[in-house]
């Protein structure tokens, strides 16, 4: 007996059968010369603006003709197999890799320096360098090398693991058990270069009813984090479920008695209960307003 | 004898005299009513473009009308200090708040959103939603809580410190110390959520000639990071002078043998010498291709 014949197919030779892809399928492509990660920064904050979830492709290092020319492959094949122009967000400074994207793509490009740079070289009266990235040799400038210092530091001194050297911390956080210090410490460090230590407060110091005394001499620099505690009781449960440091009438008393501390203190403090990391963070900065700030 | 007559001042009343002012002053706002870390992230890599180096003022969280006369004011303070438009680079999606900005500022606007936004809305055929940040609300989302768990899950698995759970890796990176792995795995577990497991390569395993034990289940998803020996022994050589640690002959004998190792084993390798960590992170995302990706 024949095998069954085969069904006439589409020219374009889709992987995987139209049938399969989910509804509303549509592809954000990030294309650069260097990592992408402006691109897709500005392109997740922009497509945050759509009630959509498109698949997301970075391709990064495009830094030739000859990759441009796949880049062009990869995305037509898509627009192709979806049947809809893919969104193309391009942070490409090299104009010759920028034309094959422009001429070659079947989709919808977003170019993000061409758009910007040219009016801003008539406003400054200066020629832009096209170079890539702002990251390519800044490995030995002392902006780097700040800020790979300020993630050693932050994490030699997470959760009071070290007394040394608190003289040189840009910032001190202190807060409860799971009130969010260390993401915010190293957030700091790896995005702003800050040297951030970090300090639990513990039921001794409610006791004693004053700040780690180790930290006495740099109130000015302190920063309190604090946390609703029915949120710091969901928390701890994950990481020790049904314990009493999980508890939430321990989580009460724990969250007051940290925050009348720091009231006394007159240290300033806000809730992380519903900021990210980068709220948090921004926060901090605008009261604290360390002297060094590398970015 | 009569004091030296005032000079005349014109009529803005500096903070401090124009002369003070280093030559060629031009102040860079971010404004948003978010973080501004978008913008930010955005106008830094338009600004390397330019031989420039202006000085920075973020302005997040600008989320009511009366917030942006302020940042209106504080805008044309500096654009008559300094007798230049100020640029402005914008993320604001409250259109009132935009309107402030637009109509009152004596600054270069360059509106990232309303650039971007309105095009793609014709091309989605779907309105936009004027929603603030990619970052409310999304503490209790599942990214979020997964971003946090790596970022807990790559500081206990820091330099080999636990072999609990390396099943749950989604990266291993391996190394000789001070190669890059710590910051790598930091940057991958805070904006990738990914999470990352680090084992340091040390005189044992090169006796050896072995992988660490622990790792050999778990070979696929092992990434290596070298160094040229020169420049790790002057790293080193900053964290302890004169050691043997930073010796450069030992630098070279322990790359050698790290490189030997990983070519033997078949490991996916990379050299971090004049890499930076988003480079490092990029290029690592691109040839392990974890499966879970949250951004």
């Amino acid at each position: 007996m024949p095998r069954t014949p085969r069904r006439s197919r589409p020219s374009f030779n889709p992987t995987r059968p139209l049938s399969m892809l989910p509804m509303h399928t549509r592809t954000v492509f990030y294309i650069s010369d260097g990592t992408g990660i402006t691109a897709e920064t500005f392109g997740n904050a922009i497509l945050a603006q759509f009630d959509m979830r498109p698949r997301h492709v970075r391709l990064p290092f495009v830094d030739t003709v000859d990759k441009a020319h796949q880049a062009v492959r990869q995305v037509n094949h898509t627009a192709e197999l979806e049947g809809r122009k893919p969104i193309i967000f391009t942070t490409l400074v090299n104009m010759d890799v920028l034309r094959v994207i422009q001429e070659g793509c079947k989709g919808m490009l977003m170019d993000m320096f061409g758009t910007f740079v040219r009016p801003l070289e008539q406003e400054l009266g200066i020629k832009s360098l096209h170079r890539v990235g702002r990251f390519s040799d800044i490995t030995r400038s002392k902006e780097y090398l700040d800020r790979i210092e300020a993630i050693n530091f932050s994490l030699d001194h997470d959760d009071g693991q070290s007394h040394r050297d608190l003289e040189g911390a840009d910032v001190i956080l202190i807060g409860v058990s799971r009130s969010g210090k260390t993401p915010t410490s190293l957030y700091l460090a790896m995005q702003c270069g800050l040297k951030v230590a970090n300090y639990p407060l513990i039921p001794e110091d409610f006791e004693r009813r004053q700040l780690p005394p180790a930290l006495m001499p740099y109130r000015k620099k302190i920063f309190g984090l604090t946390i609703q505690p029915e949120r710091l009781s969901e928390i701890r449960n994950e990481r020790r479920p049904n314990s009493r440091y999980a508890d939430l009438a321990n989580c009460r008393y724990e969250v007051n008695e940290a925050e009348a501390m720091m009231r006394r203190a007159g240290i300033r403090w806000l809730s992380t209960t519903t900021k990210s990391i980068e709220e948090i963070a921004t926060t901090i900065l605008q009261e604290v307003r360390p002297e060094r700030l590398v970015y």
